[in-house]
């Protein structure tokens, strides 16, 4: 039993495109139907025989979708969801992949009256873009994280669910504004401050550009990972989830500006406390399955 | 043509214990010595065979060497050095794996007036800690930044750089003031804001922790893996080289408040500019084989 027969995915980036080949993997049987408004992405996906159909409007792709997921920038849900919302079965689930969740929650209410919509945040990724970063493996043991308004229908969100299972996915319903704070620490803040760093780095007069690169496996190379995410993407999630963000970003200066005072004033035993602490995280995240067990993530060192 | 035909090595952890493994590999005839404060890490390195020798006493083991490393927390070089003074023959090089190079250089000429002490950082490292933590090939490919005071003896620097270059390291020679603000940006105040976050998010009373551990692949769990680093190596590293570090520090901040700014004011463009201009960052990282090449760092998804 499949909860969908027809999915149709518009946005065919790394994680749209990943949808399509879990899908295929997964539930070979579902046609699937792809769409995304670059003409060249459309054209890698079908060279890669990534679905069924490639429409090459919004429209033309929901037509006979029973699942639509969007899988665009935040900034944007609202207005690809009124482009085709002309053309959208009425018994249609509309879901997303967004890193937040209330506005687009919002915008897609707005921009769909009287449809079934059904947010959903695959907690997955890499640092790698386009239909071609994708691969099917990619929401295996990763939680997705289903926000459904109060009274939203149970049958559709139970369909979502078993979607996102057969994806390989584990499944947690949460309410959007706390999915919007729980993500704020645990996926916006992390990349706004490798960003940053990044930044700070690569502006320097003393040290030079070469020297960073250089030195950099003491430790910087860690943070020009998730640096080199996607602009676009994350330019919205920053201002799609501003409260979150902001709010998490005040605490952690403080605790900087804490530990600055700490070094400034030689208080070794605050540093000290600190980093054992950190320890024990690091330990429940790999009991848990959430990192790569293997030392460095399990980086060669050959 | 082996540089040093007896080695000792003092503090066997994560980097002491993968350089006594690296001369095993690279220069099986050496002679090896090793001593350790604590007699737990002295048991452990014999049973697994580590050295030709363990000594309870730093005098003992370095009474006939040619080549003597220290690789304890900075903070404590000049107490070490200091112990083994006496025993230390005058012909001996020692060098030591520290990763600030000033105040080590002034603490090892203090406790060994006369010796030729010629300073060197590895830059190399996992999250782990102990001689079991260790392996041969932790050096290969890595920079070891050798930083010789003025007039420091050509031979003495050269055999060091042979020695290093044997482990598969890369050698760079550098001022070791330089030294230290380049490291401040590639290793200390990463390590630092790693730290930090890792602090912050544990001490959120709106999002629990475990929830900030379930949810750490959306990028989190990538600043858990340095800040499980040594509490006590890392203390000493941000007491020893405080100005350069609070510097970095300062500019750093000062960085993150203007993305608060522009978070807060909705300048989407100036957050897109700084995002962009990352990615070019990470790249050279990779062309430079400064880090696995392959996306999400190798990490599997199975």
């Amino acid at each position: 039993m499949l909860p969908f027969a027809r999915v149709t995915v518009i946005g065919l980036g790394l994680i749209g495109s990943s949808i399509l080949r879990a899908v295929r993997v997964h539930m070979p049987t579902v046609r699937l139907t792809g769409h995304d408004v670059d003409p060249d992405v459309r054209q890698t996906v079908r060279a890669l025989d990534l679905c069924d159909d490639v429409t090459d409007t919004a429209g033309a792709a929901v037509i006979d979708a029973d699942l639509v997921i969007l899988c665009v920038p935040v900034g944007i849900m609202g207005d690809v969801a009124a482009g085709f919302a002309a053309d959208l079965p009425a018994d249609a689930i509309v879901s997303d992949v967004g890193s937040c969740k209330a506005s687009v929650q919002a915008a897609l209410r707005a921009a769909l009256p009287g449809a079934i919509v059904i947010p959903a945040h695959p907690v997955a990724g890499t640092e790698r873009s386009g239909p071609e970063a994708g691969f099917s493996s990619l929401f295996h043991k990763r939680y997705c994280i289903i926000t459904p308004e109060e009274g939203a229908d149970e049958t559709a969100i139970a369909r979502l669910e078993s979607f996102w299972e057969k994806l390989g996915a584990d499944v947690e319903r949460m309410d959007a504004a706390h999915h919007d704070l729980v993500l704020a620490v645990t996926s916006h803040l992390p990349h706004l401050i490798a960003y940053t760093i990044v930044g700070t780095a690569s502006d320097l007069e003393t040290v030079t550009q070469s020297e960073v690169i250089k030195y950099s496996a003491g430790g910087f190379r860690d943070f020009t990972r998730i640096a080199a995410s996607d602009p676009t993407m994350w330019r919205d999630v920053f201002l799609a989830n501003k409260d979150a963000v902001l709010e998490m970003l005040q605490r952690f200066s403080e605790d900087l500006s804490a530990l600055q005072r700490a070094i400034r004033w030689d208080k070794g035993d605050e540093l000290f406390e600190l980093f054992s602490r950190t320890r024990a995280v690091r330990r429940s995240i790999i009991e848990q399955g959430q990192d790569d067990a293997r030392e460095d993530f399990g980086r060669t060192h050959e």
